[in-house]
Formats: structure tokens, C-alpha cells, sequence
């Protein structure tokens, strides 16, 4: 194709047997975020630079946000680089709402990444955030819908890694007398890319000793079963007072789990985020190896940086785009289904247009999703596009049918043809949608 | 509220009371449109600039697009101005795709426009078209959809007003001698601003005679119902290739609309953007008077722009802003739904935090939309925040409540207490919610 037919890199169109799909899996998790009592909120695509400088660490706000000046009257915008942000720029101007608040809000954020597979400067992002609360309860709860959400999309295996950016500071405070660790947590962010001995190497280069470095290691290999992992953690350094404070919230939040066995503590998971502040969870599958499919965490500090009044905040961001992608690439879905159309009216005689027309207006005031052919194509080529679409349906009006006053009706699944009455049309179309077919998904 | 805690000029935050409504617009338009068998097609928010450049017209391109050069390659981006251009250039670059090809698309475009009542800088379209048809009957189904889907958010009283770019163009030539009226279509276009006094001036300062701005004003002051408005001019003009091509096409058209009342030839609609060629349509609510709440035509030669290859299309943008903002006025709608939370947990005593958990977790396994509080607030609290959503049903969980194995259920809509065992708490539920209230919309 021509470049210049081409969305820009990065960018992507979804023609129907994908928008069919990535729509049922939105509204799949639409569901499951409502069962929780979260509502939706949307905030605008974009964002006065200001507000997003000096919440995403350095990479984003030099290289990563879409940045741009507005040529009329010079001010700087950027596009959403995220949904979080701009949720605590809402929440900011907006002491009257009642707290807590609990949002979703589903859209698309832009990120000058390098596109690669499973990374586009334009992707969807579906967050759900609870505002307000300060408790173990709200990270459960996010925690919990964020499983359910993943399980009703058709995934099984999976794990949550879940950790705490207090216990990391608490323990690197302790072990490494590191008061802020930003710069190590970056290199320890990159460890599935690099892997244990690429973060040894670049720790050893950002300049900590070897023991240092030893010692980070071993921290963060850390990993298992919530409670069991936790336990020996907190007794070694519960005097420190992140630790303590960070042993408690996970022990509260992991009581209140349903499925504790979906989760577990990972301490080399420190999210890239520089405005996490409490617990912290990313949720990889088992396969493909695709990358986290979603991650959150606690952000306590954030909003106040618009106001300087503390609300606290955690939430979760699933990856609708990887989820797809896994989705299909695991053979759960199929962007197989082109048309959400029903019924295609088939005319054997164009002189009986208007006819044909009062029986499509029928079907369509019934509820009934239904095309007529608008080129005048003969009976052929109306059936061969008929069937190229997989509409289920074909309703044939031809001479014959006009003058006995019925429609045949085909079924292309099953290849069962019947003339009806037609006045009892749409009734028998609906009964043959319902049915589902042998061995066809519901 | 603090400018830096606003949106930018232009752009707005939808809180849960209107993206609520906004949602439920949205979804019944596009089950209208299924019905009429499109299926969705998304293209990215950011195009190449020369994919929109020298297609909307000059005001368009030097002042409203939202352009922008992209700092790390230097290449020129902008964000959409509409949907039918990346249709376009989508069809362009995908000669397999099977014609006619229906699609609708519901997103943001953005324009820099002055911000006032009703204009903004992100707004939502939702298009619907039909690409590969030359035919009258795609037009006509056009119309027709548009008249199905503003009827069905709940409006009776408006107008389609119709026209052909080939009939004002032919008369124009015969009239006036004016070969390419671009120009004067423009500022026809302002008639609603301005009114007649105010074209006739401008057409004045354009440089026309005296007595070519009489007859233009002449031309454009025919209005009324379709066929006996086309006749005479028909009859007059038919010589005119142009002309006797709209004739035909829009008798055709009407003859299969279904509801003509609802429809109006115009002769001084003529549509802001270039790219049109035969019929075109807007749609004008009787009151309040917010400009027109749907627009459209045919523009076949827009595809052709990209690939040279002729390809018919037509098309209707629908103004869902507008609309909602009519619909607030006239009182259809109300942005008054807070949540869609439908059962408030109430926990009254925390030590039984576990128990109320369970039951919040049965609800929502059942589909229930349900919230407990997070923030371990007193009962009074907590039913005060579910008064101020107006979440319609409580459930109290308390010791007695443990105790005895039930729940209490309060129906906050009618004051109905009851008291149920646990395991028929959903059964119940379910009944409440499904069971219509006197005077309640269902």
C-alpha cells in the first residue's frame, strides 16, 4: 500500500472484523468495572502541558509525551499520556465531589514510542480508580476486579505481582541507606527486558558498589506466595517505619482477596511510574510472553501536587491493546466476525425495489440488522457478498414471492431454505437467531 | 476552580452524571445504525497533515485544522478535522475491500475554533456511510437512518433539509454564468448567522451585480416539500446536464424515504465543506434554535483524491453534542443518573467487614452493580453518600443481621424495609431492580 494511504506510524485503523472485536472486549470490561460500582468519567484528549509536566519521570516528559505548541496562541498542549493524571486534575478542581470517588474511563493515550509489536503511539487505556481512600479495602478491591475482569475476557492463566513501593524504600533504607531510590527502581523496572544479569549491569554502572549491588539482588528475588513471602520480610525490618506501615496494608488487602492464589509478592516489581506511593500490581500471563497486561498501584501524592490538599488514590490500568493481541494470539478470539448485520434482503428483481425496501424497513423497525444491496447487483453477486460478510440470514424477494405474498427465507448456516408468510417474517428471523447452532459460540 | 486545574479552552471533562447520559445517547444511536446493517470502523486521531490538506476548504486548512509538527522526525501531523477524510484515505488504501462498504465511527474531531455555547474544540461526530454506491437508494438511506436515529433519542418536531450540489451548480451556470460558485457557496452558508440582508451584502462586497444577487437571493428562497419544489425547477433547468442528473436522482431518493413529510427541498442549503458533489442534507430541530444537529451528502470525489480510482460515497455526520445539548433543553433528557450503582452495601459495625465483603461479592457475581463503603465511615455517612447517588437500593449487614443468617433491604425509591435470608438476598434484589416504579423511565 502506498505510504501515503497508511494511518502514520504507530497508528492504526480498525476495519470491522477488528472494531467488532475490540468493541465485545470493551464492553466485557465495562461490565465487570460496573459490578464494582465504579462509574464512568472522561477528561478530554488534551491536556495543558503543565499538567502532565513533572508527574511521569524523565523519559516521558523529554521523549515519551506528545508535546506540541499551539501555532495561534503559543501556548503548550500535550496529548494524555496517560488517564491518571488528568483524573487528578479533575479531582483537584472538584472539592465538591463526594469521596470516595470511584471512576473508569476508557480512551485512547499517546506515547511517542519507537512502534514495535505490542507498542503504538495511539492505544487504549482502561483505567478504574478509587479515590478517596486511604485503605487496604480500596487496593483489594481494585485488585479483585482487576482479576475478574481478565478472567471474563477468557484468560486462566495468569499471576498478579503485587508489592509495595514502601517496602522497597523501607528495605532499601535499611539495607543500602538509599533515601530515594527513583534511579535504582528505573534500572529494576527494565529487569524483563534485560534481565537479572543486564540490571546488575547497569547497576554496577549508575555507580554502586558490588555489594550494593549484591544485596539489591537479592532482595529483589523475592517472590512468591503473598503472606509466606511477606512474613520473614516484615520481622527483619518491621522497625523501619515504611515497612511496617507497608506489611500492614498488604496483609489487610490480601485477607480480603478473593482468589489469593492469582496473586504474588514480586520484589522486583517497582512499576515505572514515579508517582506510586503504597501498593503496586502488574499482571502478566503466563503466555504469550507479551509483556504486563495491566498494572496500578496507590498514588497518595499525586493529586496534591495540584493542590496541595492529601487525597489518596490507587488504581488499575488494564491493556486492552495486549490483552487483544493475547487473546487472539492464544486462539480465544478470533477477529473472524466481519458484519454485525443479520439479515441481508436479497432482490431477484430490481423492478420490485420498493417492495423489497417495505420488508427491510420491517426487519429494521423489529430490531432486525438487515442490508439490501444498494448497487442493483444481480441475484449472484448479492448472495456472493452476502456470504463473503458471513451474514447468517439471506431473505429472497423475487416475482414469485411478491405475488403469493411470502419471503424465502436461507439459512447459511445450516442451509435450510423456507417460504414463509410475510407477514410472519420477522417473527420466524428472530426465532432463527436465537437458536444457536450446534457448536456455536453463544 | 483554578485555570490550572481546568481543561483548555475548548475542551471539557464529562463527570459521571453526563457521561452517563452521554453513554445512553450514544448507544442508542448505534442501534439504530446496526439496524441499518454498518458495521464500525475506527481510523487513528492523528493523520498524516497531506492527508487532510486541500480537502475541507481555505478556512478550514489555515486556521482550524489542529496541525502540528512532530519534534523528533519533523514531520507534519494533525489531528482529525472529521471522519470522512480518513475514511477516505482508508478506502483508498484498501482496494480489496468489498463494495458497498457501510461503516459508522463515533469519536472526537477537533477543530480551533473560537469556544462558545455549543462549539467546542474536541467534540464528538458519529458518522455512518456508504462507499461504492452511485444509487439513490444509498442516499435515501441515509436520510432515512438520520430521521430513525434523531426520532429515536426522543425528538419529533425537526427537519431534513435537502439539496443537490448538481442542482445549484447547473442553475448557478445557467443563471449566472458561474462555473465554479465555491466561493459563493460560502457565503450562502452563513444565511442562518447572517440572514438574507446579510448575504446579499457580502455577495455584494464578492464583487456580484446588482442583479445577480437578486437572483441568487431568488434561487435560494425556494423551500418546501420535495417533489413539488423540484418540478418547476426541473422543468426550468432540465436543459442543464447537471441539473436533470439532481432531478432524477433525488426524485428517486424521496420516492423511497420513509417518512417525506419529515423531509425539505432547500434551496439555500449548500453545506460549508468542498468536498460534496450531489445531494447533501442537514437537520434542523424547530426548537431551541442551536444550529443544524445533523449534516451529510455525497461526495464522490473524494476517495478519487487519494488513488485517482472513482469511487461513489455518501454519508451523514450525526451532532451528538448538539444533540444532548437540545435534549437538556427540551427536557427529554437529564443528566441526572449519578451512578450506575445499584445496590449500597452498609456495613454497620467493621469487625463484620469480612461478612459484608462476602455479600457485596455474591451481588456482584450475580451482576449486580454493587459498592460498600471504603473508607470504614459510620452508618449515617454511609447512607448519605448512597442518598447524595441516589443508589436505589440498600442492604444493611449489622450483628443481628449475622446472627440470624439475613440481610435487610431498603428500597430507597418507595421506603420498603424488609428482611431476607441471606441466600435469597439476590433473588430478591434482582425482583427490586427489574420491577418498574410508578412514573419511573424504564
Amino acid at each position: 500500500m502506498a505510504e501515503k494511504l497508511k494511518p502514520p506510524r504507530g497508528f492504526r485503523d480498525f476495519p470491522p472484523e477488528v472494531a467488532i472485536l475490540r468493541r465485545e472486549v470493551i464492553s466485557r470490561v465495562v461490565r465487570v468495572i460496573e459490578k464494582y460500582g465504579f462509574d464512568p468519567l472522561d477528561t478530554p484528549s488534551i491536556e495543558h502541558w503543565e499538567t502532565l509536566a513533572g508527574k511521569y519521570g524523565e523519559e516521558a516528559e523529554s521523549r515519551l509525551i506528545w508535546r506540541f505548541t499551539d501555532p495561534w496562541s503559543g501556548r503548550e498542549y500535550a496529548l494524555r499520556y496517560d488517564l491518571t493524571v488528568p483524573l487528578a486534575r479533575f479531582i483537584a478542581g472538584r472539592p465538591d465531589i463526594g469521596l470516595p470517588f470511584k471512576r473508569y474511563h476508557i480512551g485512547p493515550v499517546w506515547r511517542h514510542e519507537e512502534p514495535q509489536k505490542g507498542r503504538y503511539r495511539e492505544f487504549y487505556q482502561c483505567d478504574a480508580d478509587i479515590v478517596g481512600s486511604p485503605y487496604p479495602e480500596a487496593d483489594a478491591e481494585i485488585i479483585n476486579l482487576t482479576v475478574d475482569a481478565i478472567r471474563e475476557l477468557g484468560f486462566t492463566e495468569f499471576k498478579v505481582k503485587l508489592n509495595d513501593r514502601r517496602l522497597l524504600a523501607g528495605i532499601f533504607e535499611e539495607e543500602l541507606g538509599l533515601d530515594n531510590p527513583l534511579h535504582v527502581y528505573r534500572i529494576i523496572d527494565k529487569l524483563d527486558k534485560i534481565g537479572f544479569e543486564g540490571v546488575i549491569g547497569e547497576l554496577s554502572k549508575a555507580g554502586l558498589s558490588k555489594s550494593l549491588v549484591e544485596r539489591i539482588t537479592e532482595i529483589i528475588s523475592h517472590r512468591g506466595e503473598p503472606l509466606e513471602e511477606l512474613s520473614p520480610l516484615c520481622l527483619k525490618y518491621g522497625g523501619n517505619s515504611r515497612v511496617s506501615e507497608a506489611c500492614k496494608h498488604l496483609e489487610e488487602a490480601v485477607e480480603l482477596l478473593n482468589d489469593v492464589t492469582m496473586v504474588e509478592l514480586d520484589m522486583s516489581l517497582v512499576r515505572g511510574l514515579d508517582y506510586y506511593t503504597g501498593p503496586i500490581v502488574e499482571v502478566v500471563l503466563k503466555k504469550p510472553s507479551i509483556g504486563s497486561v495491566a498494572g496500578g498501584g496507590r498514588y497518595d501524592n499525586l493529586i496534591g501536587l495540584f493542590t496541595g490538599k492529601h487525597i489518596p488514590a490507587t488504581g488499575v490500568s488494564l491493556g486492552i491493546e495486549r490483552l487483544i493481541d493475547a487473546g487472539i494470539e492464544l486462539g480465544i478470539y478470533k477477529a473472524s466476525r466481519k458484519t454485525v448485520t443479520q439479515v441481508q434482503v436479497i432482490v431477484l428483481d430490481w423492478s420490485l425495489l420498493k417492495h423489497a425496501w417495505t420488508t427491510v424497513k420491517t426487519l429494521r423497525d423489529a430490531g432486525v440488522n438487515t442490508r439490501i444491496d444498494l448497487v442493483r447487483a444481480n441475484e449472484d453477486s448479492q448472495r456472493r457478498k452476502a456470504r463473503r460478510l458471513e451474514i447468517p440470514l439471506l431473505v429472497y424477494i423475487g416475482v414469485e414471492e411478491v405475488k403469493n405474498n411470502t419471503v424465502t427465507i436461507y439459512d447459511t448456516r445450516t442451509g435450510e431454505r423456507k417460504v414463509v408468510p410475510r407477514e410472519g417474517l420477522v417473527k420466524i428471523v428472530e426465532e432463527t437467531l436465537a437458536k444457536p447452532l450446534l457448536g456455536e459460540r453463544p
